[in-house]
């Protein structure tokens, strides 16, 4: 630590209120940036104040979307230190979606060195209360300025930090789910299996129908077949069925959830068998009608476990676990954040404190 | 004219050398900027020095891509009048583009008649060499400072204007094209249809392998079968097959050219029948197996006209039209930079000339 040069805040800002936090709403004091060159290659990174960054309006970001982005929690465990959740997966899959959105690959320690030191200097504002945590978000984005679709000779790879508030202020609770059979957030052979932006982009229209028709999230098809379960909303998707566990395959278009990997570890811990395989979205409702659907729950970084209650499927509706939190969602809510918290032991070695 | 407020640079730039201005590489002296907030709506679009712009880093298109572009050009007509190019069509796309997008809509003539204001201020920087003229780059750009991926409450609007060179140097000739059949650029369902950032960095990967293989652009076959033929690089095709002129339809995938709307006018005013329908690479090869494939090219702002010489599917390659620039390839380039220029009567009311 201290190798990292850091130009601090003169007057560090207001805190807002811990209750009323949200999501990435709030931005702490300082953030971390790394600049890359062709000539020079990735630079040192260094801490400087948060504030607006200034972009030629020619940026190629702005244009061509050539970004990758990454999001990853640190808490306050219960005996004050402070620990991050498997943030070696998240330098790994950045420099995966590095790779396909063809931006030079970084030193994933020399970045997680970064951000070690980032959330070290504005402890003060991870957030204490019950399920609140300090949202990581580190990106990369193309700030050459030229107008030609081809890969970028400058970037900026930043790391930004978000005190945000518990997903559910009232409990985990199951949500609604419309399946979304016109819209297609991602292909195989596209961009569905990488951090970036232009998967969102596309998913932004989807998710406002889906709202107006009373539902809280989409559930994706593959573009292909419009057959296959691919995920919900921006999490991916298990289903227990007759006793095991399915999720869908990582076929291509498909996010390798950081969730997703811990959820299949601690089941299989468990005893449960878990399948990653191909589900069509027929085999899910016909499952349902037979009674033998017994849970639905999407995993990701700022829900961590988010129960499915109904799903629609053009005329048919199925209510799951009774519309409520299924067993074994809230057992895994409650031992994965359990973990984070430094509340249970952490029997997998996922979290990585942070020495002062 | 005269209504927007125009904030002059005090010392105007240097030019650059006209021989050497290459594609989107120097900006003129001013820029258009509209901002739109949810409260206000889509303010007055004002004229502004070109000039960096100041986003937070949390600005919601570095995160999740909500972005849409448009690209246009203006030109020096033989006797110094300037006049734009079907821009009508550019600001109608523009707009449903943002529908795709969830981006609010705008007034297509208050934005035209801004872009109109700001080439003739920096028309000092029209380049009047062969085949030279201004690129025109408006663009919509998500600044909401949140992460959370839904439609933001806060875009700018911005037009930015480059003077290009020819895109050949040495006079229109023959491109060799490789049939992609592993990376997909967009998908019925997804965002192909719209010109949003995130369809341009799924490209850029597939871009660089065909380089590294020796071919100058790639030819996009659809995200379901692989089968049928979608695009060019970032244009649209064109292939005349025993005398008859076929092109892709737009499926929803497919970006609605204004080059290929004005190709498909000008060659049916020829007489040429033009079909637009589903072709699969396999009849296209086939074609060229039996000797039927006369002439194949892309069409679109930057280039117009692109020849296809060569391209190689798989084990195969073909040779299109001897590996020479086609017949009705030359005809559409000359006869569609002839209006350009305003060396041909303007006879499908095309040219919208800025008066001063
Ligand atoms: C599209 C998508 N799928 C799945 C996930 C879940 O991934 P993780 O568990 O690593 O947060 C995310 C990110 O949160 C995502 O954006
Ligand atoms: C993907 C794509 N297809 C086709 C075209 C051609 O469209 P236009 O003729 O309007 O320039 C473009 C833009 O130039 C494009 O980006």
């Amino acid at each position: 630590m201290g190798k990292i040069q850091i130009v601090r805040r003169e007057q560090p800002k207001t805190k807002p209120d811990p209750e009323k936090l949200g999501f990435g709403q709030y931005f702490t004091d300082h953030m971390l940036v790394m600049d890359y060159s062709a000539e020079t290659g990735w630079r040192e990174p260094e801490i400087v104040p948060y504030g607006p960054i200034s972009l030629d309006p020619s940026a190629m970001v702005l244009h061509y979307g050539q970004e990758v982005f990454e999001g990853m929690k640190a808490y306050t465990l219960e005996d004050g230190r402070i620990a991050l959740f498997r943030p070696d997966m998240n330098m790994k899959r950045m420099n995966q979606s590095c790779e396909r959105l063809s931006i030079p690959p970084f030193d994933p320690e020399t970045v997680l060195e970064g951000i070690v030191e980032l959330v070290s200097l504005d402890r003060d504002w991870i957030p204490d209360g019950d399920d609140t945590s300090l949202y990581i978000r580190p990106f990369i984005i193309a700030t050459e300025p030229c107008l030609g679709v081809r890969a970028a000779k400058e970037y900026k790879l930043i790391v930004i930090l978000s005190p945000v508030g518990s997903y559910y202020p009232e409990g985990i609770h199951p949500v609604s789910i419309y399946v979304e059979d016109q819209f297609v957030r991602a292909v195989r052979g596209g961009t569905g299996a990488a951090k970036t932006s232009g998967n969102y982009a596309a998913g932004i229209k989807a998710q406002e129908t889906a709202k107006e028709q009373g539902f809280s999230q989409v559930l994706w098809l593959d573009g292909v077949e419009k057959k296959y379960i691919e995920e919900v909303g921006s999490m991916n998707v298990f289903f227990k069925i007759g006793g095991e566990v399915v999720t869908p395959a990582l076929s291509g278009s498909i996010l390798a959830g950081i969730t997703r990997d811990s959820v299949i570890t601690m089941l299989r811990s468990w005893g449960l068998t878990v399948t990653e395989r191909k589900i069509s979205v027929e085999e899910l409702f016909e499952a349902a009608r037979k009674g033998l659907l017994e849970e639905a729950f999407g995993t990701g970084t700022a829900a961590v476990i988010s129960p499915i209650g109904t799903m629609k499927w053009e005329q048919e509706q199925i209510t799951i676990a009774g519309g409520n939190t299924g067993e074994y969602a809230k057992k895994l809510y409650d031992t994965i954040t359990g973990i984070q918290k430094g509340l249970l032991e952490d029997r997998f070695g996922w979290m990585k404190e942070i020495q002062e």
